[in-house]
């Protein structure tokens, strides 16, 4: 019998609680033990939860109970469950968490914490796939090449809308706060944020790499016009919030922003609220993974399977993949290193000669046009919108500061990268 | 350090045996371990191989080195590789094999005679995914509802061409056996036993339940023809031959055979030389899992994967996925119990009355049609596609006998399954 302690009772813990009960039979089977859920700790006892589970706010309690075989971590936060799972692996107790924050700043740390303790954490990337245990043991004879996720629903449910239904970014981001997808707050999701957390996880396993979401590029969907969904409609792309984790030589690439992406691309395909990862390595090519994302049920699922492993074998995989650790000299590319395709929406007069010197703007720094889409908006201005050929993120961001500062740009143009 | 032997010298030995030399170094920090190819076994000394590693015809000698920690089995066939390997376990020398035919048969016993002897097959389901992983280790907290496989790629080269290129069957598989992706003998690819190999250990890990290709549905694609195309073209669907594993009540519903399956589906867009499998979770809900089934590096890869988890912790998880027995009264289904929609093509003198004729047949089963297109051919008949709603699958063969019997239904007529 394994006995767990669940901290935080909120949409996962009580799905934790539940799943535990309700397929009870077959977890045990599974297991090779009774997984039982012993005690749910929460901050206010009052609230009520649908759960068959008894509550206690006293955390230090639960953390000096001997008989707790197991710590479930789903508290929310950085520095409050840092100290709580500190204080678990200090004791050797083993550790479940779906807090991607908390992975996201002290994986490293925790990490050298755990050392042949348990430490598991399948649920803080995209939900219900299991993607942790591809990377780490699935995918484990490859270099990785790349990883490309779509790992934020809220962020894919709001694009999916947008290009499906032209439904513009302001309305429906407003549905989606009234479905629940999106919070009061939507900075945290839409902004990207939530998807650099995970990023930046998935890069450990494949790369070593540590890296912090404030080493890394990150810009999010709010920018996003109907122009550009016009864009990508006529040729053939969809645009997707996309974690890019790529490795260029010796130099890896984090980023999570907003690309136009082929829609022949298998993760073009993800679509609503569903979570895919692409990733190709050097000796299986492209595998793909896709499911749900978020949401109680699909989350506890990969935290249960964690706990199962745990009752099976023990300490399992290195946390983060790495047995030992493996000079590979690699380092966090800077964002002007990118090369790629974009595309610019630039709102100009509209004019004789205009173009021409636009095209020379771009010409100067070595970027030549590959397609482009002329419309007119309602103040009778052009709207142009077009796509380079591959070249320098360098070269891109010094051509548009000196277009914003034409007389005849009228408003700051704006950039997006194109994935090829 | 972990020597081992790999039985088999061919693509995916060949490929075994040099990524585990060209990524030597990544994959000692992932395991642990220097992992090292030390001897590979083949029946002709005399045949060119691109590996660097000695080589033997002794695989008795090989059996008997006690220097060997771990046996790769790739020779293909059935009965001998079980005896070799039954020969390895018996002295507790783990093993990993990519041989779904041995598998398909022998898994229990294997699993018996391994007790806690390190057995893996990854490479055996579905190549370079990582599916046995998720099923097994990512999904364990689930009921599985449903698995919903493209497992087999040169049906789905085949077919993905037939649609996409208007090439006919036999066009296909001409060219399909010119690029090497079909055999000279096609049936066991064609005539779906290969995939059916790789549903029933799936279905192993699900449900427990022990079959044999034997005992289930197993149709190819061979009679696929430019009509079937037509109608799922007007009817947005796409054909691909689907492995299925279903749960309905406390019967297991295993069958391979060709299907029209909705384009908005998922496994619907995994086109070509690749697989893709589709699981449905109680409490996941839809995960879907998407890459190269065949090619001797992208096996090798779960190969290696597998011999690394070895290298990093031994025994893991119980070989079929269950620790404990579990007496779930769970059977297999006979195939007379499926209730789908059913695609049906006939060839009928194109006379008055001859319509309503059938459409009586029909109705005297019970079975209504949904939509229907009429096509002339060149001989003059006319061809009724048409798929039905929901009815039994009992109904729809005696259906089929009697519509056989009739005097202007001019050739046999066909079926295929719509998956909802």
């Amino acid at each position: 019998m394994l006995k767990i302690a669940i901290l935080g009772v909120g949409t996962v813990g009580s799905s934790v609680i539940n799943i535990l009960q309700e397929n009870k039979e077959i977890i045990t089977a599974r297991a090779g033990c009774e997984i039982v859920p012993a005690i749910g700790v929460v901050n206010n006892l009052n609230k009520k939860r649908n759960v068959n589970i008894e509550l206690t706010d006293d955390i230090d309690a639960v953390l000096n109970d001997d008989s707790i075989d197991l710590i479930v971590e789903l508290m929310g936060g950085i520095e409050k469950p840092y100290e709580v799972v500190k204080k678990a692996l200090a004791k050797q107790i083993p550790v479940v968490t779906a807090n991607k924050a908390l992975l996201a700043y002290h994986r490293y740390e925790l990490q050298d914490l755990a050392g042949d303790t348990p430490f598991e954490y399948e649920a803080s990337v995209a939900g219900g796939i299991p993607i942790v245990n591809a990377l780490r043991e699935g995918l484990s004879a490859n270099h990785i090449e790349s990883i490309k996720g779509i790992m934020n629903g809220t962020c894919n449910y709001m694009l999916t809308k947008m290009i499906n239904e032209d439904v513009n970014y302001d309305e429906i981001l407003k549905e989606a706060q009234e479905l629940g997808y999106a919070e009061a707050d939507p900075t945290f999701d839409v902004g990207g944020f939530d998807a650099a957390h995970k990023l930046l996880i998935l890069a450990s396993i494949a790369y070593g790499i540590d890296a912090k979401p404030e080493d890394i590029l990150i810009e999010g969907i709010q920018n996003i016009s109907s122009y550009d969904i016009e864009f990508a409609k006529e040729f053939n792309y969809t645009i997707k919030l996309l974690t890019i984790a790529k490795k260029v030589g010796s130099e890896i690439q984090l980023r999570v922003h907003p690309v136009f992406i082929s829609n022949n691309e298998m993760i073009a395909k993800v679509d609503g609220v569903m979570n895919g990862v692409s990733v190709i390595g050097d000796k299986v090519g492209e595998t793909m993974y896709y499911g749900p994302g978020a949401g109680g049920d699909a989350t506890a699922s990969a935290v249960i399977a964690n706990i199962i492993d745990i009752a099976r074998k023990g300490k399992g995989s290195p946390m983060l993949g790495f047995e030992r650790s493996l000079k590979q000299n690699l380092t966090l590319a800077s964002s002007d290193s990118i090369e790629t395709n974009y595309y610019l929406r630039l709102t100009v007069e509209d004019k004789p000669g205009v173009l021409a010197q636009i095209a020379s703007v771009l010409s100067d720094k070595n970027i030549s046009i590959e397609k482009m889409l002329q419309k007119p908006d309602k103040n009778d201005n052009a709207i142009l919108l077009l796509s380079t050929h591959v070249c320098k993120e360098k070269d891109i961001k010094e051509a548009l500061e000196e277009l914003e500062t034409l007389s005849y740009v009228s408003s700051k143009p704006a950039m997006i990268r194109i994935e090829a």
